[in-house]
């Protein structure tokens, strides 16, 4: 596209009510960047709607000028979602001027709030009012919440208070054509024909755009308990974690598991950490039980599950948090696995997820097929044990060039999904797809289902304007 | 339709693999009943496939002979969901020969069942594995999984467990081509594309026919707490809720408001029921806390907020169960309201939702508009009001003519879906669409909301061979 052909699509699109621009390449600079260096991203302009009808307004200049829109929340996804491709013909939309909470409704157990509000100062809105807002992951402080929403996000509070679909009850949503889809009910059952707002949590921008949301609130806990284990097997692990959901009436709020190869990472690179343990042990688990009563007796149930466990060699050893620092610093050495692995050199993450059940013969059969195909290579396994969900990362063998560990990202990582899809599980358990997962879903997922996504996205984005290119593979011409 | 033309329909139809047959009235007739008698159901014939591969080649047969199919499960649904309307061009396809429970997987708290199972089965296998499945309602001894999941059933557990929807993380479906789409995994975390699955629960069967789900389990309670509670007013039961929540560690897992007016027909009508209270109140909350925790201290939390609020007035007199007899006892009651309401002579019954905030106006505004549109008619109010879910029944003044009543029908439910419009309710919380509510479902949604579910359905079933005529109104040609 030459300068001129481009003066003149801005000139057009400047017209837009409601909406700023980035144009220029420093502006555009963040909202291109990807967070992993694993893509390069381009665009025709950055726009910032500041309210839902500029996002309306926005969304139909671009099919007047035949545009396509990349949405996007905070940028802090790890797979490529919210990266603009198309210098020419791509524009993306930063929704981080919708960050209004629009309601707290307390006795209601619900919030509305905008596309673009940082995830984390929702839950602290919904602090102030004495109610929680259970979604929490790494990445919180700065994702917004409609990208947690069209990624559909997990983290660590999955087990007890559902995913970010299950926390959603109404969503407000611009359509492909500029028409404002106003779904934000705020109620727990409603079978008034389809469920429309499921269309749109996990889509990853490609079937409409969230502009704003009514989430689940639950009661603020009082009492937590928190320990950190050292089991001598996965199996021992899984058997844990079903006799702590047994015997504390399901508050396990925290159940991550972690490798003696991902703590030693940690012990080694994050400044001032320390074993929580004095033997080491091959696997570890972080539990933590929390209760809105503050009279629950969970300390209680925790001891008496972890002296049962003692006894019949699940756990070898235990360190129950004698403080809210204690928990902290066990939460610490769990948080600080994703950062440190950079340390260790080049590392292939894969984000999956199978059965609880079946985490101990995933685990094995997984580390063994890798092991072969790369020897010196370390399994840096981590994860939320309670939802099936590992993030089993691969770190390059010890001396091994880059280049050359990374020539086998294909290899090693069509080894994992084919243990994944033995146990049939998830090639991405809470990542989502973007890009970097396309072929690979199409690959992974029967033709059927690839079938039924394209007929979905053809109902609701019959042009193929909005994220163009993400979760599913172009269609062959 | 003359009888050579059916006998010849019936005859390719007889070649489908795995398919048993009724074509006879009599045999067809518990399949074309409708219980509430507002509908009377015709067929071609009722097929009674095996397996899903027999559901799959009846849908094929059914397309080659340009035939439509009418899924049914337990046929308890109360909106006409599965009635049948074509003597000449509709199969009635019953899945109660798909009553497999495929599997149980107590590590990973879930269970893969047939699409025939009953409900209450399914709660049983579960039972037998120290797991619970907490769907629970009304009808669950003769309803199916398929037609729960179909319905996104909800029943008086949905306030801890969540509705059939939640409930759900696998679903094997018959697609309107005859394809079988294979989505039964057992994960908590899948971020792999669409969610399919999310497309067909609460469809009602429109644009697939479910056979078989993989559902979620919990522990099994070990430690209940129960309560009748008196109350003045419907925002002192929104308050006590509140507290109770908060109080119990989220241990809520039956919230039910019953008026005066409710518990005093069960009082004349159900033989042995007694008032568990001395004196009378406006409003009654039943409210249960469980915990699969034997020592929660349910009891010790529950008398503790029962204690505050007889103090601050938000209730006036409280019953605590002393035995699972006495809880039984309760339930019963509460349970009794649906079925006595006959005995007062016709009802006109409106399953509503609106945020629990809004519970209070909303019955103040709704009882008092019917009232005046119908003097002496008397509101029959109860239901799960920690989902903000009400049964606002009304019943027909004392000795007016059933058929004079029965007149006002469109003008009294107008009146109660104005009022929980005003309230961004749900003019069916959980029973569905089906026909008795196509055309208000078209009246009350946005016109935004039916094209999306239009185009859905367009897109899933291209020739309206599912369920034709149910949920949405057929289009105007």
């Amino acid at each position: 596209m030459n300068e001129a052909d481009r003066a003149g699509l801005l000139a057009r699109l400047a017209a837009t009510p409601g909406c700023d621009w980035r144009t220029d390449a420093d502006a555009m600079a963040p909202y291109l960047a990807e967070q992993r260096g694993l893509y390069r991203g381009a665009a025709l302009a950055v726009a910032l709607p500041q309210d839902t009808a500029a996002v309306s307004a926005l969304v139909r200049a671009c099919a007047r000028l035949d545009l396509a829109l990349v949405p996007q929340g905070g940028n802090t996804g790890l797979c490529g979602g919210a990266v603009a491709q198309d210098a020419a013909r791509q524009v993306v939309v930063s929704l981080e001027r919708l960050d209004r909470i629009r309601a707290i409704d307390p006795a209601n157990f619900t919030l509305t709030a905008e596309a673009g509000c940082i995830v984390q100062r929702v839950r602290e809105a919904a602090a102030d009012e004495n109610r929680l807002f259970p979604l929490s992951f790494g990445a919180d402080g700065s994702a917004r919440l409609g990208g947690a929403l069209s990624t559909n996000a997990g983290g660590t509070n999955v087990l007890r208070y559902g995913n970010a679909r299950e926390l959603t009850l109404g969503l407000e949503v611009v359509l492909a054509d500029g028409q404002v889809w106003d779904g934000l009910t705020a109620l727990r059952k409603d079978n008034t024909g389809y469920d429309l707002k499921q269309l749109f949590i996990g889509a990853e921008g490609t079937l409409g755009i969230i502009t704003a949301a009514v989430v689940k609130l639950f009661p603020l806990p009082r009492e937590t308990a928190t320990a950190w284990l050292a089991c001598p097997s996965v199996e021992a692990c899984v058997a844990v974690f079903g006799r702590l959901r047994d015997a504390s009436g399901d508050a396990v709020t925290g159940c991550e598991l972690l490798s003696r190869t991902a703590l030693d990472f940690v012990l080694r690179h994050m400044p001032g950490a320390r074993d929580p343990l004095d033997a080491p042990a091959r696997w570890y688990l972080l539990v933590e039980l929390t209760s809105s009563s503050a009279s629950a007796g969970l300390a209680t149930a925790l001891e008496a599950v972890l002296e049962q466990c003692l006894n019949n060699g699940q756990i070898s050893d235990a360190a129950v948090a004698a403080s809210a620092r204690q928990a902290a610093e066990f939460w610490r050495l769990r948080e600080g696995v994703a950062e440190v692995q950079r340390h260790e050199g080049a590392s292939i993450k894969n984000d999956v997820a199978v059965p609880v059940s079946a985490v101990p013969a995933f685990v094995a059969e997984a580390s063994a097929a890798v092991q072969v195909a790369c020897p010196g290579l370390r399994v840096c396994a981590f994860g939320h044990i309670g939802d099936g969900n590992l993030h089993f990362n691969l770190s390059q063998p010890v001396g091994m060039p880059v280049e050359q560990f990374l020539a086998q990202w294909d290899t090693l990582t069509g080894l994992v999904n084919a243990v994944v899809a033995r146990h049939r599980g998830s090639i991405s358990a809470e990542h989502g797809i973007g890009l970097l997962k396309r072929d690979a879903l199409a690959q992974h997922e029967p033709a059927v289902a690839i079938d039924l996504m394209r007929r979905v996205k053809a109902a609701l984005d019959p042009q193929g304007r909005l994220n163009p290119g993400k979760l599913l593979p172009p269609t062959q011409e």
